[in-house]
């Protein structure tokens, strides 16, 4: 039942995703670099938003140029992180990383149109004006210098030095967590919820985003390209900070059931009726591709 | 007094333009980089919006964030327009470009975190929420796939190769184009304006735009690097489709010079008052550095 609830919020948002590019034109070429890096993965970003609108009573149709939005930022970011100035990967989900397809120029012009679209699909939506620009400030603040491109360049710029945890837990609560909060606050938002919800859901999505990354990291370590999608052992071959080059293994597990844990106790406390999220919170915890 | 009210304008964005960032924090090596793209120049884009803000009898105040977002959306173009998998830069503005002075990796998320703030200026912004989802969509529009980028892509696309007229005008309306007529029409959004007058300003700055560009070619071809700020020539060298180089010298000259006359009948049938942007058209379509 939670499954087939995913998979028709994944399938929607993947349809809807379809309408937002004009492949008719000179820019057909770069349209196709866009579309290509949308494809695949999980749209864990774009399902938060659409599970806590239904979670806050909203209409699933409101949300979704939100989760679109989502999608598309995390998407140029993957590519803009993949490209050889940055984390040099040709692999991504499993296929050639967007550069390695299309050529440097094009994916770096792809990345700038998906993040451009994002602001776009928003404020073309039908929620109300007021929910638009709050929504646009939000995933403006969540996406920047402040955000999420604050948190690569931490990343970047300790690559190779030994960090304190709580400038390690900054970088990533910056380069994955901002994002994460924002995708399911957005969702709350879409379905008119007040600050209080709105403050409980961040609360819950902090947990996660941070749980996430422990659990990514982890992954790193221990699973192999194949489960990955991804060349494993990427981390240590940058001498990336993790929290397993931090912490060690055992710590890590430990923190990643904790932080899962306190989420779910959050989901429990919001809404009685939460089923899907706190599944969906343990999903998102085991292996994934 | 055209001069005073040119540099008064400018001032403004400048000091408002450092509001927008906060160096206090992990960051601030990002934020270092981000300033450093906004220096200089002459805020051509910002001018028009605050000029069409106050022709139209609107509060400069109101245009002043769509100013800032405009001049952070240009600013980005060029950090990214500059790196090596694209023109290939060292030079800007008589100054290392960015990825010269702070890194390829630096410049890129210097890059995306620009485009991403210019959306959070507008949605902070104190106009009236329409105003602003409309703003977010038209810069959304002007700097995406089938705008700017639309047209970076186009003129990487087209390196080497001869186009016809139809489509180096599509190339230079997608690149420089649309961003100059958003930031016209911007200005007067701001005020408020009608959509008869939306039209003509948007008419006006089509006229604008193109003529700047082809006077842009025509100062590669004629100017030394000192004019320019960068190196001259680099058209050629590049193989770039150009004005000049489709139409040669005299040709786009000509050109350059009926486009400025419809540009400034325009303002005129606009506005009886329209002195300083008749002014100012001359001023942009002279020589430039």
């Amino acid at each position: 039942m939670h499954q087939e609830k995913l998979t028709g919020y994944v399938n929607s948002i993947e349809t809807e995703l379809e309408r937002y590019t004009d492949a008719e034109g000179e820019w057909s070429g770069l349209v196709r670099a866009m579309r290509y890096s949308l494809e695949g993965g999980k749209k864990i970003r774009g399902v938060l938003a659409l599970a806590f609108c239904e979670l806050c009573g909203g209409e699933l149709e409101k949300a979704l140029p939100l989760a679109c939005a989502l999608e598309m930022v995390h998407g140029y970011s993957l590519i803009h992180d993949d490209l050889p100035c940055m984390d040099n990967a040709d692999l991504r989900r499993g296929k050639p990383s967007c550069h390695a397809k299309f050529g440097e120029a094009n994916a770096l012009l792809a990345g700038d149109a998906l993040l451009t679209l994002a602001f776009g699909a928003i404020a073309d939506s039908s929620l109300p004006d007021a929910a638009k620009s709050r929504a646009v400030s939000v995933l403006s603040a969540a996406a920047g210098y402040k955000g999420m491109a604050g948190g690569q360049f931490m990343d970047l710029k300790y690559e190779g030095t030994r960090i304190g945890a709580g400038t390690l837990v900054q970088l990533h609560s910056l380069k994955t967590g901002a994002l994460i909060r924002a995708s399911a606050v957005l969702g709350g938002m879409a379905a008119g919820a007040g600050g209080k919800t709105l403050a409980a859901i961040d609360r819950y999505a902090e947990k996660l985003g941070l749980c996430f990354q422990i659990v990514d990291d982890i992954l790193d370590r221990t699973a192999d390209a194949e489960e990955l999608g991804k060349p494993a052992g990427n981390d240590e071959k940058n001498a990336k900070n993790t929290f397993v080059s931090f912490y060690g293994l055992e710590k890590a597990e430990e923190m990643a059931a904790g932080l899962s844990r306190e989420a779910k106790e959050i989901l429990n406390a919001l809404d009685g009726n939460a089923g899907f999220l706190l599944w969906l919170t343990d999903l998102l915890l085991e292996r994934r591709k």
